[in-house]
């Protein structure tokens, strides 16, 4: 059950009501009451802000109780949460002042004209005279946004303010929001390559497929900064991640492992890449009509290309059909799928990723008891599978190496990274995967991607405290 | 002459060269040390950086002078101003910290959620839930930077950082730049509408003429945000309100001045247009063909506009015959143009403010025996008229107020209130306007910008502190 911290200030009139009132109100409601601050202290009256703590359902409830309280006015209601994104969540602040003439002279007319120059003759500049060396833009439609779906891109914006934040405090990382008022796929790859110059890389947020897949591959080829879906690739390198490590708690190896991937949607389709990079060699995807099956023929040109994989099976099957005997099921797609029975019918020492959200396509407390290692997209059991693991290291290393593109060792490479940051010693069934405050996870991250990109020949450079 | 402090990284052979030596060269080449720091001391060689303070034309001299001097190794040479641009001049903060899990889940999933319905359900909630209260797009396309042309985007990135600097310092704005690859009108309008959601303002800069009327206008009239572009108005507003107090020296009243403006381009015609507006009734566009005619078909769509107005002279001539008895004359072409005699031709108390960059239209000593009020684009002068005095306080007034545009009233009003900076007693030949670092302006120009805001029905809220 969800808690959230909501402030009532009320506006209490003396003669009619006392505060101790107003408290045992609230605590017979359901809340707890957390902190209070007077505002305005009268004779008559006064207003207090009071801080409570309650269940999502009973907030509601506790505002009714107190509008019918005699001698109380609700003079307004705010929640922590909407309060934590009053006024935006990000701002842009100059490195250094301007004191004086001399400073303004040298960051803007007429000194600025010279940087201008060194730049236009030698455009690599850019890297080491502007804010490119350490800025990337999170790009969003708004059409994929978390499970709201397609809300536009000023709803959207809240959920890329917070992935600048993360980006920033993670890793250091310059990140900036751009919204499109498009959902036209041509007119989204004109844009962001138009928009591009100012940009070390591109991170793509919330596209919905398959447009996202069209999107990422021709900005990737167009472009020489590099280009990232995060809802494809950072889903699937925390994935590998975890399954590494997986593997390790239970004594299998990558290439003996049968998979169920249900969900072939954005993430699903680079979770199938990745495996199959990793070594799988039994993979079984599936989406709303069953499995995904070898030789078959699909429209979508991303499940084709599954059904042309040797790696992929032959066999058809409901979801519950070719559960049976998995050593791994990894879900992306949606709540309450599969029971307790589906779950017992696979193989010994079974691995279930179940990362719908916010409903796991199995619940946990359904799911533990025949489970041997168990993980999800939430963060109130143990193991979150949480791409906010991946993309600031990831980010971070292909800026300081001026990766051209992401390319599948980098990312290879990012999941091997991540699943070390737990220790031999530390690792057992209920922790897999490290948490998003682990301070060790940017560096082992950014620090494996740049050795990939500079050994894959995509870098343009070595980092000076690369040894 | 501009001077610039330059920093020599020098190894120095204690065999062959001591210390002494060095300082007593860069001495007699003409610099002037004005600090050194011990990089790398060894008993054999040492590292030190010496900055230098030194004319613009003698860096390169000391530097030639030092590498020839025996037992010296010149490692590099940066100069203050391309440190100051080093790895860009802005950066983008959270606005608070990400602390905890439970600050996680309000900034970002799953808590964000609820704050993207809510502006899905109320898209004006943008405006109090996302950054787009505070936040303005600085947007070129590189083709028209400072005197330098058609620079491209790249190039064009440090002016723009410049901006968003004066943009956060002077008015608490948030600017980020975006460098377009596309000189295309139309692509350049479909990008920036794209683009726009996050954005509560756009400053155009540095878009070449013609091609910046056509983009100002059509952006004002699809996006319901202020769209400004200011090399065409930032320049027109600030020339206005010097000229409002330069005629209270020369007591002479807007309405029977004669005015000569040279260079019809983007900064011209909007100046043009602000001084008919302003209540001038004699005016004498200038191009490099001579005045614009009233009654004459031009194939520029804004001569064309201005030949069409009752205000223009109907009588042709060159630059020098039609400064003959003007009162006022406003250059913002290029430089030496002028002479003494052309100055000298015109009306007593005549008015001259010659801005083009960097060499003004006539030299300043050559004009300031025959000119009553005399103003630059320069800094050395007095009576720069600089934009920056403009557009942060013009933008700080447009969002605050929300408005839909930034219209012509709005434009005076704040020429009128940069004016009002300097107060009566203040007034005289030598100042006529305001420095950029005076803290009144932006305070004085954000409120006169709201009023008229407010007036002429485009601001969409009233700011909560304006009375």
């Amino acid at each position: 059950m969800a808690y959230n911290s909501v402030i009532f200030r009320l506006e209490l009139d003396h003669a009619k009501v006392n505060f101790g009132d107003v408290a045992s109100v609230i605590s017979k409601a359901g809340g707890d009451i957390t902190s209070i601050d007077v505002i305005r202290a009268g004779q008559e009256s006064s207003i207090r802000d009071i801080t409570v703590s309650a269940a999502d359902a009973i907030e509601t409830h506790i505002l009714g109780v107190l509008q019918e309280l005699d001698g109380i006015r609700v003079v307004n209601t705010s929640d922590s949460t909407f309060l934590a994104h009053l006024g935006g969540k990000i701002s842009i602040q100059p490195t250094l002042p301007i004191k004086n003439r001399d400073d303004l002279s040298k960051v803007y007319t007429p000194g600025v004209a010279r940087v201008c120059t060194a730049i236009h003759e030698n455009p690599q500049k850019a890297y080491s005279l502007t804010i490119k060396r350490n800025t990337v833009a999170v790009i969003t439609d708004g059409t994929a946004v978390l499970g709201l779906g397609d809300i536009g891109p000023e709803a959207a914006a809240p959920v890329m303010e917070g992935k600048a934040m993360l980006f920033k405090q993670l890793a250091g990382v310059d990140a900036f929001p751009l919204c499109l008022d498009t959902k036209d796929t041509e007119e989204m790859i004109r844009t962001i390559k138009a928009v591009s110059p100012i940009f070390g890389g591109i991170n793509l947020e919330d596209i919905s497929s398959p447009r996202c897949f069209e999107i990422e591959t021709r900005l990737s080829e167009e472009l020489d900064i590099p280009v990232f879906h995060d809802d494809q690739h950072g889903t699937a390198v925390v994935v590998i991640a975890g399954l590494l490590n997986a593997l390790k708690v239970v004594h299998k190896q990558m290439s003996d492992i049968r998979v169920v991937v249900n969900g072939i949607g954005a993430a699903g389709v680079s979770i199938c890449k990745m495996l199959l990079a990793a070594g799988v060699n039994r993979l079984v995807p599936v989406d709303r009509d069953g499995a995904i099956v070898r030789g078959e023929s699909y429209s979508h040109p991303m499940w084709q290309w599954l059904a042309e994989q040797p790696q992929v099976e032959a066999v058809p099957g409901s979801l519950q059909e070719v559960l049976h005997g998995a050593d791994v099921f990894i879900g992306v797609s949606r709540g309450g799928l599969l029971g307790a029975q589906d779950i017992k019918s696979m193989a010994p020492d079974n691995i279930v990723f179940a990362m719908a959200n916010p409903k796991p396509e199995i619940d946990p407390e359904e799911a533990l008891p025949h489970v041997r290692v168990f993980a999800t997209g939430r963060s109130d059991y143990p193991n979150q599978i949480n791409n906010v693991l991946v993309f600031p290291g990831l980010f971070r290393g292909a800026l300081d190496c001026r990766a051209r593109r992401i390319n599948e060792p980098m990312k290879l490479a990012a999941a091997r990274a991540i699943a070390s940051v737990v220790t031999e010693s530390e690792l057992n069934a209920q922790y897999i995967i490290p948490s998003i405050f682990n301070e060790q996870v940017v560096a082992k991250v950014s620090r494996a991607v740049i050795e990939a990109a500079i050994l894959t020949g995509t870098a343009r450079r070595i980092p000076p405290d690369f040894r």
